[in-house]
Order: C-alpha cells, then structure tokens, then sequence
C-alpha cells in the first residue's frame, strides 16, 4: 500500500518520541507499505520563534516571518530521518525547495498548488522512505512560504493526492475523532468512522483534531483518511465518503464553540441590500460573522437580523453598528457571553424527530436557546456560555453518544 | 564601499543582540556602504543540535546532520532581516539554496567552490542590504552541506571575494587580535595590525579569533580583513599584506596550546622511508601529528625522532609505536604534560637574536626546553605544561608586548 503519514507537533515533541515515530514507520515499512512521512515542527518549537519574531517587531516583515518559522519543521525532518537511517533504513529528508511544493498566494498564508514527486517516487521505488517538512512550500518566485497553523494536515493531503496514495493517516495525541471533547465530557465517545461532510462540520465548529481545508481537499479527491494516535496501538477515526458509511446513528458528535458574542438588530428595514449594508463594514474591518439568522418580517416592512461573532470582535461590532449611517434599525441588542453548540450526523437527514428532540432536551435542562441555525447534517444553538457543559452532557446522552 | 560584515555567534546571540547588530549594520548603509551580512547561529544553537543528534545516534548520519544544523544559520537571517525591515530598511534575507552557494567536499566537511551574487548585487544597487547565513552551501547534486565549525568565516571571505569588497570585517566578542591570550596574561595587547601569515600562525597555534583556512583564503585574494567587536567602538585589528605593515616589532605575539603530549623514538634507524614506516599508522589512526623534530644522527646509523600529538591521541600512539612491527628503535620515552608556547612575527626574519633572547629568558625563568621547531614567522618551544603561564608572561615581557 502507498500511505502518507503525518506527525503532528507533540507526536515529535522530544527525541524519545521522534524515535517512537520512527519505529511506527519503521513497522509499517516492514509490513511492505511505501511510506511518505510528513511532519510538523516539534511542539512548543513554532510558539518559540514566533515569540522571537515579536519581541523583535510586533509587525515582522512576513516574508522573513516564513524563512523564521519553516526552520522548526527541517530539524523534524533531520532528526527522524536521522532516526531511521540509525536503524538501517533508507530514509531521506526532503526540504520544500528540494521538491519543490510550490505555493500561491500570501507569506504566511499559502495554499500548496503543485508539487514533483518524481523524484520521491524514484527513492521510494528503491525501498525508500521520505521524510517531508509540513506546512511550508515556496512560491514561484523561488521564495519560502507557510500555509497557517495546522498547515500540515493540508501537506499530508496534497502528497496522499500527488502520490496517488491508498491511505492518509494523521498520527496526533488524541485517539481519533470524538463525539464531543473527550476532556469536559469524560463519557464523550471515540467515533470509528466519519464522512468527510460531517468531519468538516465537527472541525468548523471546534473540534481540533483536523485542519478544515485538509479536510475539504480530502473529500474534493476523494483521499481516505485516518486519524489515530501516536502513543497507543489502538484503531483511530476513518473519515470517508458518506456512501460509504453505515449509519446506525443519527447523530455522531456534538461540538462546541466557546468564546462567542450575539448581536441583534431589532426593526430593520426589509429591503433588498439592508444584509450587505451590515455586512460590508464589518468585512473591512475582518470581524468574522459566524451564524446570521434572520426571520421574516411580522409586519413585512422591518425584520430582526441575529448575527454571532468572536467575543474579542464585540465592541469592535458594536461601534461600527452604532456609527455607521447607512444601517438603519430601531434597537440594538446583544449578549457577549454565548456559545454555540451544534450536533452534527449525516444520519440526521433520514431520522425524523432530531429538531425535536435536541429542543425537548435543552428545555428540560431549563436551558434558554438564544438562536437556532440549521444545515442538513448540523443542528447549530446559541445558549447562554454557562450552560455550555449542561447542555453538552445532556445532548451526549440523549443521542446515545456514551 | 562595499563591505561584508560578518557576525559571529555571541554577537547575535539574544534578540537584544540582534537588534544591536542591525544598528551596526544600520550605521554603516547609512555612511553609504554597500552591505552583505554574514551570520553564525545564535550562540549555543548550534552545540545544542549536536546534543539533539547525539541523542538519537552518536554516528547520526552526516546528510542529515547537514540539514540539522543549517537551520540555526536561517533562523538567525530572518530575525536580523526582520529587524532591519523593521527600522525601514530594504533588507532581504537569502538562503544557501537561493544564492545559490556551491561546495564541493564531504558532508558537515565541505568548502565552497562558487556562488552567484547577481541578485544579491541588484539588490544591493537598489540600496537594498543583503544578509546570508554563514556555514552552509548545497552540493552540484542540490543536497545541504556545511562547511566545519567556524565555517562563517569562511563564507565571509568567500564573499568578499565574490563581491570584490573593501574590507571584510568579522565582528566578535573580543576586541581584535591580542599579543596573548588576555583571559591568562591580562597585559596582553591588543594588535593593531598584522600581516596574513602572522595571523595564520597565531590561529594555528591557538588564537580561536579566526578560522585559519577563511585567512588562508584571504591571504590567496588579497582582501583586507578586520577583526573587531560588536560590543565596542574600539579600533579591531587589521589583517593584510605584510609588505604593507610597518615592522617596529620584531615579535607580534605569543601563542600557547595545552593538551599536547610528547614522543620521543631513540635509536631509529637512519635511512630513507623510516619517518614513513613511523607515520603511516598515525595517520591511518587518525592521530594528528603536530611538531617533527629529527636530528643529524650523531653515529651516522641512529637517529633520535621527537614529535608532539593531541593529548588523547597519546595512548593510542603509544600502542602503535610499541606493537607496529614496521617501526624499529631502542627505546621510547615519553611526556604527556607538555605545552607549545611559540613567539610569532614577521620582523623576526630581519630582527637579530631574537632566538637567543627567547632560550635566555626561559633560562632565566628555570624552564626546561624539550624541543624547538623553527619556521620563518615563528620559533615555537615545547615545554613542560606547568611552566606554560610563567613562559607567556616572561617572553610577553622581553619582547615588548604589555
């Protein structure tokens, strides 16, 4: 089999662990898999030097910011391949330059477009291992560029695409994908397998296991992936199509966002245009909108729009609604201490009574729903932020995620 | 004019540092030089790599070492650059793969061979500065390689050379060239100027100011060097063409290495081939030889040969020379407490006993000579190592360098 593996930052946090990686690739080696290794800088590393880069300049030069940071993924690279060639194996590291990955777009925020791996395809036909540093690349012009936090998952999954690979498999130290934060929901439930939409909908709403984008270009080619831990021996999440899966469940995980803040507009004219007059400030002033809900007018000349946002953006939002003359509204309300929790299944479609059922609970719980937002397979409510665990818990057992 | 300045690794060692480096350098473009930086890791970077890859392997392998240890080069361009950019120069950092510099050689042991300076030369027309780590090319096959420790003085040469530059000033933490070591003689004074071959014999002796083979190629090219510190406005020392030093002393200054240990082989048989027959297995054991001394036989069939090695080559030695069938002689005696001490100067030739007035003052001091070794620029003395503080001191004194 052809895999890509990926180590994420605490899975090579100390030399212990890169050599416990090593073995891992080693044993997958032996069982005649050909193996491309992707891997992250050790944990703590990329914090470090960005913290240099701060102390320096709190606006350091972007360009140097990602010479600076793809340091920590080479000394990854080194160590580990390092690590299997101390066990007689033919391993070799790959800089980004070497490759090349080539990027586009901004410094410190790439998307990888291309890659050559003739050259990997070469040592691996040969009984080789490579050895890949994740999240950077360099961009046409020969420069070096990192594609954001997390931007390993999004190598791992343009090398499983390059590669033709027969599996993706993200090594991190969780178990795999959960129904809910296996750290405030002890009874919360590792999921066995998941489909790329409901994977993506989890990650979106604070799952942070897997980066969304290296979800989505998974599921746009098709690339099976799994995700499972560094540190034991146990199975890990499969994420596939959604065809492919067998749902005995209507639900398979309730997620949460913390950190969020709720904004009411009572009493605005409804006409076409009144959305983007809102909207529009708050994109040039990158306050990120999060759900927008609005209902249909009572008296079909005004309507309430709800909008949610991260609470850091609050007074930021606020200022600009109560400034701006282009919007129009009677009153403003707003609650900067809310949460969202959301149960996502791509069984939800096919169960009738899901709605119903999250409501009754959540009532029961005495638990006030502030705003309610609906896609096919995700259930999103904005709660009070105390209520958070409550409703989590309650949600957890209800849909007999235990 | 057009500059190289290169900063060691103690001079940007902390950001605080880095940031004093990029006044410097600020200084200088503004004076209206034309800069290309050359910098080291940060200091105890690199050492702290070594310690990484010793943890996964004492024989970790030489490739990947490489790619290891040139991450601490590229870490210290991209803070310098940033500072720089941050002070709203046009500063710009380039990698061993961008310029590109070229080497030929081992692994962890290569030299450079060429480098392409035309973008950095544009960039440079445009006003803009240069900064370049130090220590590290890629091979003709794409593959990272560095060049020995100290190996930043090397690159520096190498492009002052490239870039035609006037001067090439290697920045550090210590004043200039000293008469002596100022850590153990504290009237040692620092050298205001010395030609290439003193500077040569004193950094082969012991001086750690500059890599020998950076000054050897310096010398080759003719470009001036200055050694001077980041830390102070003091005056460095320069290095250049004898034929351009005024000689009012005949001895520069006094140098020592500790360590050494002494062989002598009495009663070898005086005929061609036997300095071979004694040396070939040193040099397959890898044991470097320092002194040869061999005097004219006094029976015309023996002769006695001394020679000096590294303290913990001398068991090692000791065993070859006793179970080596090839090498035949009467009897061994040996000291592995000894010490050179060795006065260098390029007046020495046209100055008349100085040689004398060496022997006397050790004499006068009650230190017994074991050996001496001669060339034109230098006498060095070995010596029992517990005289070795009394010698430098004495000989700093008759000679006029406090």
């Amino acid at each position: 089999m052809k895999k890509v593996l990926k180590f994420g930052g605490t899975s090579v946090g100390s030399i212990e662990r890169i050599q416990h990686v090593a073995n891992i690739i080693k044993k997958e080696r032996d069982a005649g898999n050909q193996i491309i290794a992707i891997v992250s800088a050790m944990s703590g590393k990329t914090n470090e030097l960005i913290d240099l880069s701060n102390q320096i300049s709190k606006k350091f030069d972007k360009r140097e910011l990602d010479v600076l940071l793809s340091s920590g993924e080479q000394v990854t690279c080194a160590l580990l391949t390092g690590a299997l060639i101390d066990q007689n194996l033919n391993a070799k590291s790959w800089l980004n330059w070497q490759i090349p990955i080539l990027t586009s777009g901004e410094h410190t925020n790439s998307r990888i477009i291309n890659m050559n791996i003739s050259k990997i395809n070469e040592h691996l036909s040969r009984g080789g291992i490579a050895i890949v540093p994740g999240f950077q690349g360099i961009s046409e012009k020969g420069e070096i560029t990192t594609i954001g936090r997390g931007g390993s998952d999004a190598t791992a999954v343009a090398f499983a695409k390059a590669f033709n690979a027969d599996s993706c498999e993200i090594y991190t130290d969780v178990d795999g994908v959960f129904s809910s934060d296996p750290n405030k929901i002890p009874v919360a439930k590792k999921i066995d397998q998941i489909s790329y939409d409901e994977m993506l909908e989890l990650s979106s709403l604070g799952a942070k296991v897997m980066q969304p984008s290296a979800v989505q270009t998974a599921m746009m080619y098709n690339i099976p992936l799994e995700v499972k831990s560094t540190f034991t021996d146990r199975k890990g999440t499969k994420i596939f199509d959604q065809e492919n899966i067998d749902y005995r469940k209507s639900v398979t995980g309730v997620a949460y966002s913390k950190d969020d803040a709720k904004i009411t507009l009572i009493g605005v004219e409804d006409k076409p245009g009144v959305a983007a007059n809102i909207f529009e400030p708050m994109n040039k002033a990158q306050i990120n909108i999060d759900m927008v809900i609005q209902n249909i007018s009572s008296d079909q000349k005004t309507t309430d729009v709800t909008f949610t946002i991260k609470r850091n953006d609050f007074l930021k939002a606020k200022e600009i609604l109560e400034n701006n003359k282009n919007i129009s509204y009677k009153s403003l309300t707003h609650n900067d201490k809310v949460a969202k929790v959301s149960i996502v299944g791509a069984g939800m479609v096919s169960t009738p009574g899901v709605t119903y059922r999250m409501f009754k609970a959540l009532a029961d719980e005495k638990i006030n729903i502030l705003a309610i937002s609906t896609s096919e397979i995700k259930l999103s409510v904005i709660i009070d932020e105390e209520n958070t665990l409550n409703a989590i818990k309650k949600l957890h057992t209800i849909f007999e995620l235990d």
